[in-house]
């Protein structure tokens, strides 16, 4: 990094002015100032109710925005009910809520919301596409946002800065979903963990702020912390075509600033390309799959979410039919993209080319419905084809740019777009577009805002409240684990679980069920029955904890009475949602204690204030085995703190209530 | 019935030139020749499984044509494996096929399809609304379907004519939907029982055809057998549009025509009407409720399916909002219907005022997806409210007009919309419209047909084969029900159930689940355990089996091991499914003993097969009660031929056998 000039690149901009706490050297812990957050359905239920477990009064962001776009499929009350929820808590805390059927979060937020230089955190993996806009957007754990929300800083370690030069233009039928794909093809999935991708170049010219937002959405499936783009003319342009020409203001890097990793691409080279099944890293040029029967050509999501992306599909099919057996299924992104698209004609089009036409929304990208027919092909414009993810069990799902789907929905077939033996259509967005600026509900002023109840369905339960951590500890192992436990093991995804993410004494049912399906009773026991134990431990091997960050998968074995987990070690996100939720992460110094334990022995821990205060040594007594070890944690000051107060819920709960 | 006259009434017609056997005479068996089927994917499935059973090589109807429009929903392969399925089943014996996303079976078929004077049987219980282009048109179960498409005729029994005159034409905010909910608020559920409902008069010059298809789609919540309308000029102006002028003949009762019941409606007294939760039959003026709050507004499905119907909805919102949190769900009904809205700008309008635009099906009206949330009200255009049938338990959905919906959506309440305070909006649908002719996937011929290979997915299960009724039946009670229970019940509908139609194991399990979960493992038991037992037996109410056609209410119990149902009257698709699935439909003669039946008792029948072969009457034991009484059957020889058999899939097979 550029640390000794003081020419600044655009990423190190928005984090110096927004730099809390700590020094901007990759690897070192930051704290950064949150102006926006963003939170969605499936995430921002738990969000909601961690907000009324703190006691918030009302968001102390310069705006939070609350979207329902994932659960749209209403097969019984629950999905409707959260949207019902999630309206009332809106309401009541002064956020600005997006009604169903208005998009995706995503494109929604940059074309209302999304201001050059801001901060942006979301409890969504694909919120750094708002870094087509110049800001500094995040994906978070849902307590993360919360914690923005009530206006405590997001706690970061400061990524390196890889910088994309881009030159040159697109040729005929490639677009920015091929530039996107070429990252992938040479950086694969982790290319850019531990990095911000920044794109600068003569080549960002001769792209729109929608085609970046294809490119930063998709810089999720590189691993990357976020992605950033400038704030130039072009974003200028956009912002005056949604009436907001005044939330403008220029970011770009200065002359002179560098880059700590570097990168080029010649746009002019780009071919059409699509990642293959089941992985965004699979990529390869579409030619080498062409004539690949599919069954469906799916245009939309966050990846593809631009009047333009749509326009020119229709464009490319205007009077012709998708082919025989086909199922073209057309996911607007956003109302505003609908309206255009009516508005100019294409939608009419992409009708009588066959579309299955949708409300605007995520729906199959998050397996949401649309799923495709078994061992057949499915083309789509999403950014991600992991395995299932579709709905169907070992699907066939591949990446593409719109002019590929089109293309091959015409054929019947995978077909690179240029194969199709017409000429490119040259589309331009009209200059006056529709803007409907009263989609969202407004937040209500604090006087009115404060009356609001939340309204919760049979389904929404509030959380649990944690009481703070004891002295002492009398907790039996209620589960012995091996090395590499995920979270998918400790509480499982899929259609059976989902719906209770609202609910936490009825999820924590499935807690460790893959494993071990007493574990539930064990606990229950522990916690309710066993007049010697004060709850429950668990110990794991290596690893304990990868994979999904979900934070169920804390709070739900939370609930069932766990006050410690002892591991060889742990993967740093659940270890985090575990300190977050007041449970403590013990590792093994000795990995000879790991295998003197056995699941029903009683683990005692005494003294454990002063153990916590004093270093990163606990002492732990095997009460069953008579044998005393010692153990260690790597926990911040700050994370001690909230262990002690039962977690971060409680502990911000004493400070909102200004203890 | 007039059948002492020369002068027809356009019912007799229809029947006089389809006559094969028997005689017009009401309550006579007659068999009817059947030009055109229709099945949709829901029942179809099965109805394919069935022609592949019997070693059909084509179909022998003029025209069959099988849409896609209820399992749009695709949560995982399921539902699209049905899909191609049905594709090529379609290919492979000359069916029509309608892709996913044209639209809603019935006003499709009548756009492209419906011809003046034709008779049609469809797999599904709003076939009759056809009636509404001068046909005769009528719901079975998929098992008559697929015989009428190997060739054979239709069995029925003759109706009486039930003459409705209409006079005088709609007031402002009054339509169709008004005239079809009086008609259930004067008769209730059950008032067309046994009749064909035949409307003429001098007001019929004010109904569109397809304000007519609204009439006769519903008639099926009447209970009617089917509803006619004469084809007259607007008949004409319909086929004219649709470049099908050439289909039209004119069919009109003879002058002297009479009908065997008597009704008549003054079109200019009517008032907006709404069906109260959980029964069409349960119809009030809106203003009777107005004011009660919304969750959803919903505009779509086979019962208000018109360009009309949404075109009037955009006008009265245009430039206005969906109030605050009020779901405004938009389901076009045909891909046709979607184009000329767009066209015309009526799309635009919806999707301004907040609409949630889906593709065009059935969608929440079978319940696949749409459900609204718990303890709100959800105001919808569609045919039925039946109890679940939404999806959410305990439902509250009202029955209403598409001015009524859009009136309450701008309100957030519901709302009278004449009390909405502006001008009624003239709509004139016009003259030129976009007929996408291509929409179909067109038979194959012959030699390329036979060449076409069923696709079955993973989901696809063959039919069991169900055995022979046996002389003696020894059957517990493992459910026993009151009055009007429909289909609904019996085998709910729904995003979760309906992917298991082609698979008659699994989608058995949720047979009874609406009533009592439990029934499945009483079922079970009976089936296999208890030694005793030759299966069960359920015990009803009046109306059994009202509502929807679906053939699954009668195989799923029967899978399960039901033999024989004992109720107080029976809704008549259902009691013909059981019949040709194999299970007695028996009725009480005095209805003490349905007070004197309790769920477990055993009833046993002795000697079945010579009861049955003697006449009407069944003696049946109450051997938990020690109690004999006679019930009676209303079987046709050929239906107490198939139930000796074991249903008619056995018949047909020892038929095609050449036994």
């Amino acid at each position: 990094m550029a640390q000794n000039s003081n020419a600044k690149n655009v990423a190190e901009k928005l984090i110096a002015s927004h730099l809390i706490s700590g020094t901007m050297r990759p690897g070192e812990d930051i704290a950064l100032k949150i102006d926006q957050t963003l939170t969605q359905d499936a995430t921002g239920t738990a969000v909601m109710l961690e907000l009324e477990a703190m006691g918030l009064t009302r968001v102390k962001t310069e705006l939070s925005a609350q979207y329902v776009d994932h659960n749209l499929v209403q097969q019984d009350n629950k999905n409707p009910d959260d949207h019902v929820f999630l309206r009332s808590a809106a309401k009541r805390w002064g956020i600005w809520f997006s009604r169903p059927g208005n998009g995706v979060s995503h494109p929604v937020h940059q074309e209302h919301f999304g201001i050059p230089g801001k901060t942006l955190v979301g409890s969504d993996s694909h919120t750094p596409a708002a870094g087509a806009l110049g800001m500094l957007a995040l994906g978070a754990g849902g307590l993360e946002v919360a914690l923005a929300m009530v206006g405590e800083p997001l706690n970061i370690r400061m990524p390196k800065i890889w910088g994309v030069k881009l030159s040159g233009s697109l040729p005929d039928w490639v677009s920015a979903k091929d530039v996107i794909l070429e990252m992938l093809r040479r950086h694969d999935v982790d290319g850019g963990r531990g990095r911000i991708i920044e794109y600068y170049g003569p080549g960002l010219a001769n792209l729109s702020v929608m085609d970046r937002h294809v490119i930063a959405n998709m810089g999720t499936e590189l691993g990357a912390t976020t992605t950033v783009f400038p704030s130039d003319e072009r974003v200028r342009d956009f912002l005056r075509r949604q009436g907001r020409e005044d939330d403008w203001v220029e970011l770009v890097a200065d002359p002179g600033a560098t880059y700590d990793v570097h990168e080029e691409i010649d746009l002019s080279v780009l071919e059409p390309l699509c990642a293959l099944p089941s992985s965004p890293g699979n990529v390869v040029p579409v030619r080498e799959v062409a004539g690949r029967p599919i069954y469906q050509a799916y245009v939309g999501s966050s990846a593809n979410p631009g009047w333009r992306d749509f326009a020119i599909v229709a464009e490319i099919m205007r009077g012709k039919q998708a082919s025989n057996g086909v199922s073209l299924d057309i996911n607007p992104a956003s109302r505003q993209v609908l309206e255009n698209l009516t508005q100019g004609g294409h939608l009419l089009s992409l009708i009588q080319a066959g579309a299955r036409l949708h409300q605007a929304g995520c729906n199959g990208c998050i397996g949401m419905g649309q799923a495709p027919a078994k061992d057949q092909i499915s083309l789509r414009t999403v950014p991600r084809n992991f395995p299932s993810r579709s709905g169907t069990k070992d699907d066939l799902v591949y990446l593409v740019s719109p002019e590929t789907a089109a293309a091959s929905a015409l054929r019947g077939e995978i077909c690179d777009p240029r194969d199709l033996g017409m000429d490119y259509p040259k589309i331009v967005e009209p200059d006056e577009i529709i803007i409907s600026k009263d989609i969202f509900i407004a937040p209500l002023p604090p006087e009115k805002a404060k009356m609001v109840a939340l309204v919760k369905g049979p389904n929404i339960h509030s959380l649990p409240e944690f009481d703070p951590l004891p002295d002492q500890l009398t907790a039996p192992v209620a589960l012995k684990m091996g090395d590499g436990v995920s979270t998918d093991e400790i509480l499982r995804a899929g259609a059976e679980v989902l719906p209770f993410r609202s609910n936490i004494p009825a999820i924590s049912r499935f807690t460790f069920d893959v494993l071990d399906p007493e574990y539930y009773n064990r606990a229950l026991h522990y916690r309710d029955e066993d007049p010697q134990a004060s709850g429950h431990s668990v110990v794991a091997g290596d690893n304990y904890g990868q994979g999904s960050s979900r934070e169920h998968a804390a709070i739900a074995p939370r609930f069932l009475g766990l006050r410690f987990a002892l591991a060889k070690s742990y993967a740093r996100i659940h270890w985090q949602n575990l300190a977050n939720f007041g449970v403590l992460p013990l590792e093994f110094i000795d990995h000879a204690d790991y295998a003197a334990i056995h699941q029903g022995d009683t683990l005692r821990i005494n003294n454990l204030h002063a153990q916590l205060q004093k270093g990163s040594t606990i002492e732990v007594e095997n009460t069953s085995k008579g044998r005393v070890f010692q153990t260690r944690h790597t926990l911040s000051e700050r994370q001690v703190e909230a262990i002690l107060a039962g977690g971060l819920i409680p502990l911000m709960k004493e400070r909102l209530a200004g203890k």
